[in-house]
């Protein structure tokens, strides 16, 4: 059985990047818990430990933008995992972008860079 | 000025993913404090800090392995941070391998498929 070190953080959960499998590109960083590893072990979907709603969150349960995983990666410290997916809907960001990371900084400010997919208020209603 | 959200975690640290600026290769994650983001925009190395030494850390300090700051990235809840990084050295792991994140889950275990670059008894003494 594949053990994760969960005690490094008071409550028990680390990070998860979720990798696109083929582009490289990283898509968002959520954080799981011991049940929110087994799940996604079980069932080839990326599941989280959402940390505002504390509940077990199967990615794209609202919006349908499922993480078909492909692989997962495990850190030396074994307290940071990569799941590379397959990103259903091409966006894996709440505001409709392909990805969380959709802003670079460009000196004092913020700058977008990333591809907009969907619109918000069309998806989460 | 750019400004990010530390207040997620107790401890006013995110977590600042290191990724290949050409590969696309996620290299490790690790922490930053708002000391350790400003180091780095004012000097263009990846600054982290270090939970298990309680300090600012220089990535490279000890090894020679610097991360050249090519590009940050920030997600939408400004928690979480990417460096795009040219990695000195092409070993980010203080195990040797250019990855943190050189072994992946194989049904009941994990097998290593990262590249070793060094051994670490050799650079760290």
């Amino acid at each position: 059985m594949i053990t994760l070190d969960f005690t490094k953080s008071k409550d028990g959960i680390i990070p998860a990047i979720a990798q696109d499998y083929e582009s490289g590109d990283i898509l968002m960083l959520a954080y799981v818990n011991e049940e929110a590893f087994r799940k996604t072990l079980e069932t080839g979907k990326a599941h989280y430990w959402s940390r505002s709603r504390h509940k077990l969150w199967l990615k794209g349960e609202s919006s349908g933008n499922i993480q078909e995983i492909k692989e997962i990666l495990v850190d030396c410290d074994e307290d940071t995992i990569i799941y590379k997916v397959k990103q259903r809907g091409d966006a894996a960001c709440h505001l409709g972008y392909a990805s969380c990371f959709f802003r670079k900084v460009d000196g004092e400010r913020l700058r977008i860079v990333g591809k907009k997919i969907f619109d918000p208020e069309d998806v989460y209603k």
